[in-house]
């Protein structure tokens, strides 16, 4: 895991690591040709920034940092670096929780925070094409007055092409999906500079059958197949009616049975989220609210007036005979708002319960019937492991995070967590799940890949990558 | 296009082609060693039985033709073709519409029927696994009693694992997806013989961000990248209520109006097909029906009593404010069965046009917002071109079919519809849309692939295509 043994980079690991020879003035001359003087950068403070992301893997600072403001000076920036040998990083928001940025050889960061163009929105094909900066906050906001939203919310406010590299999807998936889903097309620059369009240039349809499929094999790369600079994305109408709900349950079996029935009732339920009674007491300290503190369910209800009330009286029918109890009920957006709070504010409550300390969140995924058995093992798992760490989970999804509170100073501790958080991906494995739900693999996860797919797809997605990037330009180390 | 010059087989174009050294009664004797003596065939009659699927793609017949029963045998059979440089060719119904199964360089015919095992059936999880050779029909029949069906539904009773192959979709797609949205892993038997989960042996989270997508890379890949044995399915529960409707409108414009209203008011519809005049014309005279002969739409709503009624409301009025007229409802099976009949029976309807002929079905998917235009241009295109093609359309994914009716034995007609369904697909692609929405490439489309996603997605499919099949000997010369 990333924790205990996180890989340093790799000037660090080798104490006589090479010179780099490509690192020239001539060569950051060329980058400044290409993007402005004023956007590229070596400094120690601009590197360190662009050197994680919010995980805990140790900060491997890129050699320059270059902002291009267009697709053609991705591609040439792309060039110029393949043909010297210089590892890239393609780099958005930051807020990837694997290490997905860190330069573990060095090499240019391409921040594409700059490339903030929304485009080709047409509202009646529910269809927009978005640059690399994007956010989905930016979005949303840009498609206020539409009547269309973007649904997919991983909570951060990431740049929508980051992602579709990491496969996002967060709280709203179990109705909308998650990014493999909601991406239509891309625009990805190849390692050698070439420009791709996944699905070709401007189409947009629903559906396609032509060739393979190339935008699927996109969305979840993490970067290290090519630079994602623009994603036609698929938008959704907003609901006319949202109803917020919150209800506690005796213990976790209750609270994930319910939400199997609710499925299997066919409610098409918008959110449905986990909260356990560890969170639900961070909560309450950090919010300075007087939530019971037991399991609890988050429910939100999408659809017209009258079909979200019907979804209402049938989810709450299902959660009684759970033994769901301390309902809250919210139809206006602002209480509805208060109401999730609580949810919102998770990993800032988990973070209180350790006061200067840092966070490193688990993300296993599983067979919604396997839920309650590895929720109870992973709780009594964290009490034996002495170890800080409230879940919340996508549960509708049959994902959950472990938000570990951890002091980065203390090696043990960090050992311990890191052991942990093996087992529970092991835990994963043994019941048909995933290591990743939705953060993926970045840096940390990649012998827990190799457990999770086997030999066989192992190398199948080495041959893929060696095809498409040969000198392992593209965020080497990750993933793979 | 397909049909005018349709690819020969390679035997025939060469007038002098070379003999294939290792068809040797020793290498048939190896085949019969693995899948026993009676399962493996080199009959006129069987291998021309292999040579073609249903559309006019001149048979191809392969060598040999043998029936594995268990994903051993296909990876013994794989390696053996592999280790002499056979081309194999996976068979499963022999139902597509691109000629994706006739062997254009002969080889092996792998037919996967006899492996028609269903497993791994967990109704908590919505999940279910099929063998290569299982149907959707038989898999809905097994399910039945459980509360759960598989959706996807193109018509024919087609075997999964090749509705994952040709990534199939149908009526109910503008609901719940298509195969790409339904599949959570593979089992694959790649081209040396290796057997590959594409998400790793037993796995079935309804979400990873584990690597790279491969379930994604397989789901459309055309028998081209290796033999899907067996698909892991989402499955769905089967819906409360179930409502079916017709009906008329004055114009096609009135009709697409009407669907894409449906879906921005968020309607959750389940089934929205159009059907031209001229194709009403045609069902009514093959089933005795008296329905308008104008532009119609048919539509059918899911959910619970309450919802369905609610979507049933909100729609009629969508379509009244369009001018839609003569409406029909159904509530029970059997007068939904009726209501659905004319549309179930549309591909044998547009035979009827034409007793003894033969019928050619196109495949463009557009942005709905293209749609009318698409449509309309077409309709004067047919007449221009002197040709019968009723339309029919999957209108709420903005795909339709030209259901040509054809005689075989007349070649300008053939070259006609060709020249006629080169430029339908031409006229998708200049609205953003797509050669096919459904159908594939396989062998008739492969120009249009190439003006649809350029050189560049091209040439990356092609590097794909030789890391995964270096000899190139899955089912050569399609798609690519």
């Amino acid at each position: 895991m990333a924790l205990g043994r996180a890989l340093g980079c790799a000037a660090r690991r080798f104490s006589a690591a090479p010179a780099k020879e490509w690192l020239t003035e001539d060569f950051l001359n060329s980058l400044r040709a290409i993007v402005g003087g004023p956007n590229v950068s070596t400094a120690t403070v601009v590197r360190e920034q662009h050197g994680q992301d919010e995980s805990m893997h140790r900060n491997c600072p890129p050699d320059a940092v270059v902002w291009p403001q267009s697709v053609e000076q991705v591609s040439l920036l792309a060039a110029t670096c393949y043909s010297r040998g210089v590892p890239v990083i393609p780099f958005g928001t930051g807020t990837g929780l694997e290490g997905g940025v860190t330069a573990v050889q060095g090499g240019v960061c391409v921040n594409l925070t700059k490339m903030d163009q929304i485009s080709e929105l047409n509202p009646e094909d529910f269809t927009v094409a978005v640059e690399a900066g994007v956010t989905r906050k930016a979005l949303n906001k840009y498609l206020r007055g539409n009547g269309l939203w973007f649904p997919v919310d991983p909570g951060a406010d990431a740049s929508l092409c980051g992602m579709v590299a990491t496969a996002a999807s967060g709280t709203n998936a179990v109705r909308y999906g998650t990014m493999r889903q909601n991406v239509l097309n891309l625009q990805v620059v190849l390692p050698d500079g070439r420009i791709l369009h996944t699905a070709g240039q401007s189409r947009r349809p629903r559906k396609s059958a032509a060739g393979y499929h190339l935008t699927g094999l996109f969305v979840g790369s993490e970067g290290t197949l090519g630079f994602i600079t623009q994603a036609t994305l698929r938008l959704h109408g907003i609901p006319e009616a949202t109803v917020a709900a919150i209800c506690a349950f005796p213990n976790i079996r209750a609270a994930v049975d319910s939400t199997v029935q609710v499925l299997q009732a066919g409610l098409p339920i918008a959110r449905i989220e986990f909260l356990d009674e560890v969170m639900m007491g961070a909560c309450n300290r950090y919010s300075g609210l007087s939530y019971a503190e037991l399991p609890t369910l988050f429910l939100e209800f999408h659809g017209s007036q009258q079909s979200v009330e019907e979804q209402v009286g049938a989810t709450e029918a299902i959660l009684q005979s759970n033994g769901g109890s301390d309902f809250a009920w919210a139809r206006e957006p602002e209480a509805r708002g208060q109401l999730w709070a609580a949810r919102h504010n998770a990993w800032y409550a988990a973070l209180a319960l350790r006061p200067g300390k840092k966070g490193y969140s688990t993300d296993v995924c599983v067979p919604l019937s396997r839920l309650p058995e590895v929720l109870l093992e992973t709780k009594k798992d964290l009490l034996d492991s002495n170890l800080t760490g409230p879940l919340v989970g996508h549960v509708g999804d049959g994902n959950f995070h472990c938000l570990l509170v951890l002091d980065p100073e203390d090696v043990e501790e960090k050992e311990r967590a890191a052991e942990f958080a093996k087992r529970l991906g092991r835990r994963a494995l043994a019941v048909g799940g995933t290591c990743t739900g939705e953060h993926g693999i970045g840096l940390g996860k990649r012998q827990l890949l190799r457990e999770e797919v086997g030999e066989v797809a192992l190398s199948t997605m080495r041959q893929i990558k060696m095809a498409l990037d040969p000198k392992n330009l593209m965020n080497p180390g990750k993933v793979l």
